[in-house]
């Protein structure tokens, strides 16, 4: 019963909501973009302008790293500059997502109290535009919100996750020293996309060694920007640390500006981000229109042994009304 | 110099070569269905009509559950039978991948001097056609080469992991008691695939209460298929019930058969087999003929607040020849 205020299913009220700062609104619209993209957009486009003031932060890396307990800290410290800080987790081993598995806490519930903070998790899977877009959606939505800072958490292995990290002005890789074959998992993909370097869980033993080991790997490959990536020592648990991490993320923002790559890197983020949708935008079309129909009839072909899946594919293709010169 | 042998640049050699039981050439095809795949579609194609015989077992669960000394038990066992296996390794956080963050070694070098096991390693990233159709291409090339079972193991988190678990005959769900949350992280997603339940580590104290809370997690579920999944007790590690496992990977397969259950799912398999190709297929489109640098100037008219990243999608769409009507 809210007499005397738009409802909800008002749209375009509900992006006018976000700017003028009700959390509420930023849930359900989150909700939106993550449930009924195409009911999103009309939205997300209204917001669009009022996008690009926050700092996107993407914090990464192994399960078990502390991820997690390292944003947990890095929110308080925020906090108490008067910083209004976004987190959007989409790691299925974070706490926030309610994973756990590596047997951490939610101590992200402190902050639910704290109007100066928002947290989103997100599952990894069941997106009907996809994951990446979503995630993207959501930091949109945070920005507009008036977010200072949006973390995003993901456990940087698949390739959708590597996609989430590109959503970021800043990718944090954290590690921790007695994972041993750290540095070896880092190599798996990871070691190129990062701006900052955290050796989390610095009081358990060997973390001076393994920095030592992040900054030969990163001497070996020069970062073409100029930006030599701080490796740092933290223990997020207790806070040691923390406050260094939070400077240099800020240091590597106030240095892109300076040096005009952070338009750059943003351009790329929305190259990125069009082909995403696009892609979502071309399988509804693959299956609209009698198009589910033919993909069982393919199916049913390629089981039996009569066609092969390949040229099942480009027939489907085909049929969608691209031409057949589209080759893999 | 291999003289009087045909080169191995003769792809249809090659993939005769696979038929005649090379495992040179199995290692050879996969690598170019990875990197790549418009040139192995010709090969995959004659290898089709000699696939469907061998058994494929997705093995998942959260990291850290035991999979891979799971799969180097049931492989072991296997080929105690004489069968020829393959495994399919998938999953970032496996020994077998090279990952080993949480501390396993590898112990699959074992079989390396065997000529009955054929073991895979794939990264979970940078396949131009994507992961999973990767990942379906190495199961064909190791089904036409003659493998009985094959072992496809992922982590079971992210939407890439699920889409290659659907290539499975069976699935095996793999957890341990003291992940404590374990059931709860299964919930996120696994329990509506797994056919087969494994609480691994059984040694370890709780394994009857996780095994009870699968059961009763499974009976408010029941199974469209008629199938009851058992939930098994094992400790992979010393051998301990694993004899059970391989006997019901066998037994979910007769059964399947014998209610021509096989049949329905390798069709739905092929479907998604088909989608994802026909979606390789289009991503080129998007980008070919000119697609990158008009994605390059939507991206800069999206970076400056100009255009929307949803108008810009439609606009790369129509561009590759899809009408506007498509829509998210």
């Amino acid at each position: 019963m809210r007499i005397g205020r738009p409802p909800w299913s008002d749209l375009v009220t509900l992006a006018q909501e976000v700017l003028r700062g009700s959390p509420q609104a930023v849930a359900r619209l989150i909700s939106l973009v993550e449930s009924r993209p195409a009911e999103a957009v009309p939205m997300l486009r209204e917001l669009h302008p009022h996008t690009g003031r926050g700092h996107i932060a993407g914090v990464t890396g192994p399960p078990g790293g502390g991820k997690s307990t390292l944003i947990d800290a890095l929110v308080r410290l925020a906090r108490r500059d008067g910083r209004r800080v976004g987190v959007v987790a989409v790691d299925p081993t974070s706490p926030f997502t309610g994973g756990a598995i590596l047997g951490d806490r939610v101590r992200m519930q402190d902050h639910a109290t704290d109007p100066g903070v928002f947290v989103r998790s997100m599952a990894t899977r069941g997106y009907l535009g996809g994951l990446a877009p979503a995630a993207s959606g959501a930091v949109e939505v945070l920005d507009a919100f008036g977010c200072d800072l949006i973390l995003v958490e993901t456990v940087g292995t698949g390739q959708a996750e590597v996609d989430i990290v590109r959503l970021a002005d800043t990718v944090v890789v954290v590690t921790v020293p007695h994972l041993g074959d750290g540095v070896q998992t880092l190599k798996a993909g990871v070691m190129e996309i990062g701006d900052l370097f955290v050796v989390n869980k610095a009081d358990r033993g060997d973390a001076d060694r393994t920095a030592i080991e992040i900054k030969m790997m990163l001497g070996l490959a020069p970062n073409d920007r100029g930006w030599r990536p701080p490796v740092l020592l933290a223990s997020a648990v207790d806070g040691t640390g923390v406050p260094a991490v939070l400077e240099e993320i800020a240091r590597h923002r106030a240095y892109q500006e300076a040096h005009g790559l952070l338009d750059r890197r943003r351009k790329e983020r929305r190259r990125q981000e069009i082909l995403m949708i696009a892609e979502a935008l071309v399988r509804r079309r693959l299956l609209d229109g009698g198009g589910s129909d033919a993909l069982d009839g393919l199916a049913s072909r390629v089981s039996g042994g009569e066609l092969d899946p390949y040229a099942a594919a480009e027939s489907l293709v085909r049929r969608a009304g691209l031409d057949s010169r589209t080759r893999l």
